[in-house]
């Protein structure tokens, strides 16, 4: 049951978040579920190489066109909360203030299921960078001793991780397959609002047809056209075999 | 939701099924699933060193006890259809007579799941045999180009693995914790009538409560007590996360 | 240089060599390379599902239309050598003379490259079964002490291995990606043989799109539309780095 | 022979080298080996989840429940020297000052064997950061060109690691197992201090009878009834096989 | 203690035994172990090439050539008991007749251990073959309902695997390193028996170098000049750390 | 083609660079290509053991030595651009700055190729810290929207891993052999410069033989009879198969 579910994702760049979970979000949020979406940075240094290409780019003006281009691909998927937090990217720093913030963010939203990058990407150490703060994260924001003011402590989440571009080389394992078959259309039209990476939106594209593909050949349920894949941070617990 | 599941389950030996899935079973004929055990050897050569040792044993002797045993354990499990091959054992070994039995077998249950040895066991060749034997087969029955005269195709199924004895050696990871709280005093049941193995009683007794710690650890449900865990053939496929 | 090599190809079923190398096989017959191919089995029973679903279906009706479509396939990507062995599938069964018969075969043509099935697919067991044939036999190949009447011990030759399917969960690592931007449209043209499996051909086109994709990501060569992948069974051996 | 070996361990936590090596430390101990235990912080925020939920529960009244705990369950296996670093956990952060304390803890007792947090822990970022240090730590104590007034160069000494909690996630491998028969009633003694954490204290208690019965099935030897098992940093160098 | 133990080899062709455990053969029977030596093939096939190179080589030259290289080279090490079982190799087959002999071997000697091809290499079918048939057979013989007249059930012993030729390649991982400093040179003698396989001779002279290197630098013992490494099938199991 | 490619190598100690592919850039050089080299540290701390034992050792006396000695081997190699970093080894620590200039020096020099130390060295921690530090650079250096002034985006180039000192605990694994067979005397005497360190001389001298004895293997060259092996960071995007 996904209504009632709370999902809270952390991208490290500004479309991340839509390439690897657009479908799942949309679905999620059309389904009753509570979503939020932190977008670290705006991925202005290592994100942007088309922007960077049209005459007379500034820092400024690049970050505002990422910045426009995420807002309107959240309200397509229908995400009624987004924060910006605007770090540098290329690299992505990590301090004790930010980790503070995370677990802030975390322990504020409770949520039941956090998505975010895994654990390795072969190809951008900020999502490796990203992987390992917001897992920390959320151990410590688990445990009762990690006191902070106006904040209570969370009960075990699950924590699922984004496919890498690089799947293979990066040692991705799918973990689970999200039917996305209802919210396809919907993840195509949020991809198309990053019009300087056309050639990422063909690929997560065809990405959500092989997952669909994928999912059909394993479940063995026909319906299945679309799919997500994550890894998982941890096995599924359960009353009963899934 | 259990009730309505098919669920079959290949042991190599006598006992195999029931130290690594005696809770499971007994959960889903409670809550009304169908459940089918196929036991391919009594473990007379490889299983029963203990049997072996007392005064007089032959190997009719030894098989009887075994037998006997087992089908005392699935009547505490409630398993109503418990078959045995009779295979030898140590090696147990594979033709393709063996292998048309098996996806004969696969095609007349139609399974939702089917649990058997997961793919590797350090210290018992057995346990691979029959795990690479009935992958090989599950993929057969799959086949609508692979005829047997009075079976239909089956649909793909759910592949779990046992958790092997030794677990970390022989590279098992836990890909489902399954929550057995509710049945665990009749698996303790069923795993006491194996007299001849007090060792593993016990150490299978520890396995149900380390597993449901780590199920607790995991889900941050309190409630679950005891649990047995299986290694994931396929990942998960499902409209939602979980 | 393409011109002048030699490339023999097993493939277990009558379309595995076009899905997963086809492009390369048309770029090296148009650059002057010898190709050859040989098909093991038609993939009667196990990939002809769709066949299996028309009405009147019989095994002979059912290896001719596999038939008729390798051999169109083979035609459009210029292959002018192609043996069909014929072999029962699902499973494959090896035996002294086939081996034989697979060593034989790889001394008359002395490939410098063999292209065959990776060595593990999560889903396919015959492919598992042949990737184990090709790779003994090649090491029979080459030793002069394994004596065959009419045949000349080869040199070490190169193994290359097929994309499986779902390449994540079959451990599939790329150890080199081809550029087949030349002969991506023969490609097509040729799985479009393949009427009964027009899933697969959408499915193998998006994948050469994606593999295009890591080429150029990959090599900063912005020429790369469409690219095969393969794994190396061998690493790379080279008078300078590549 | 354990009589005039030096065994220096680095727990991360107060109870962490209890729960997976207090057997072995107190067989060390018995035997006339020296061990010194170095506890790097109380666990204050990460480890004492239940202390916290007692009323009035502030951050000394935790810290001096944790020592007093430690303090006497180091008695119990007669550990004389034990040292507390009272570092911050939940995260456990190092800088160059801490680098040079444990370097010059590694040179002053310049043990023969190291114990600590094994390479990775899936659930525990602070035991990752501990294996890291001390590992690095090592190393340096080993040149002779990292000067530290008052210290001298040591010789290589074998590193060993904890088992993590949850071992098969955290990709753990026993490397060895040494018996404890001897010392395990002083373990569960010793485990008996951590009144807080009875769950723990059962699940190693268990955790000594798996091992146990791991160590007998490997080495044939029927007097090993308890165990407990490390991870090796780095393989066996030996006169002899072993 | 070297002294009273029993060392069982199994080698798959005539020399592996030499090139890759000479040294720690010599040692064991210079410190007054029991060893026997079982030559599984002669390697006629696979690993004579040399040999087939001279005029006029038959199979019956080949083989005589292999065999007076072999028993001068186990006279070198003081290898008073080896035997050749002149099996055909590259493939060499495996039977049920072939196991029983291997069981029978294992259980007349009960050696408390075997050395053996380890689990991979990636360039010899046939020692893949015979690591897992004396893997498989170990079992067997450790089982006490395997009957077979004449023998006697054994304890569990350890397994060591040889280094494949490329270990890397191979994954091959060093368990252990044995010092053989003092019996390096009968090593070398005993390898330039092999005469046709200079490069070979060369090749384990200058690993023994190497090993020995590894040894010192894990173990701070300068005076370990030359080792060999095998892996372990089993952790070491211990009363203490080693 | 060698020549008119560019090579930058980082060496995180004065030697690294010169037993870990003295050979290949040698070669580089001889045969036309710009080749030049980073050295981070001089190694005073934790590579220079021998150089402390004299009597009178002082950090700028060691460091002095360290200096002449790799100035020399460079000479003999043939490099003539080679620059000294002067950080401090042991640990050798990374901030911002230092970050900006390893970019600033990959796109000043925009090479086809970086040479580096691999990802895992199970005994040197400094060699970890540099290998992801060059990597994390390189992708830096290759992003249009990292500016640094008077810079240019550089385009994907290769990466290169030096092989550890003990391969297979590192999880090493050859990506490419390169034929070092014209440059081998020069190498030998390259590592000769390095008086203080002669077990390493005689190390990497069989090293280069045995790296030889697999190129020839892997690829049947018999001309082939020293090489260096390197692991890949990518695979190969190739036109054809190589």
């Amino acid at each position: 049951m996904i209504q009632g579910k709370t999902l809270l994702v952390f991208s490290a760049h500004a479309a991340d978040y839509v390439w690897r979970s657009g479908g799942t979000i949309a679905k999620y949020v059309q389904e009753g579920a509570e979503v939020q979406v932190v977008v670290l940075s705006f991925g202005v240094r290592g994100e942007s190489n088309d922007l960077w290409k049209k005459p007379g780019a500034t820092e400024d003006l690049v970050k505002a066109a990422r910045k426009a281009e995420t807002v309107a691909a959240a309200g397509i998927l229908g995400v009624e909360w987004i924060e910006f937090w605007d770090l540098q990217d290329y690299p992505l720093q990590v301090d004790a203030i930010l980790e503070e913030r995370v677990v802030r963010k975390i322990r504020e939203v409770a949520p039941d299921y956090i998505i975010t990058h895994d654990r390795f990407d072969i190809l951008n150490p900020d999502h490796n960078t990203v992987s390992q703060l917001i897992f920390r994260c959320s151990v410590m924001s688990n445990s009762n001793g990690v006191k902070l003011e106006g904040t209570q402590t969370t009960r075990q989440m699950q924590l699922f991780g984004f496919e890498p571009h690089q799947t293979e080389l990066s040692g991705y394992q799918p973990g689970i397959f999200v039917d996305i078959t209802d919210t396809y259309e919907k993840k195509v039209e949020a991809m198309n609002c990053f019009k300087a990476q056309s050639h990422l939106i063909e690929y997560y594209t065809q990405r959500a047809f092989m997952r669909g593909n994928h999912a059909r050949r394993l479940s063995g349920r026909q319906e299945y056209k679309y799919a997500e894949s994550f890894s998982r941070f941890f096995p599924v617990v359960s009353p009963e075999l899934l």
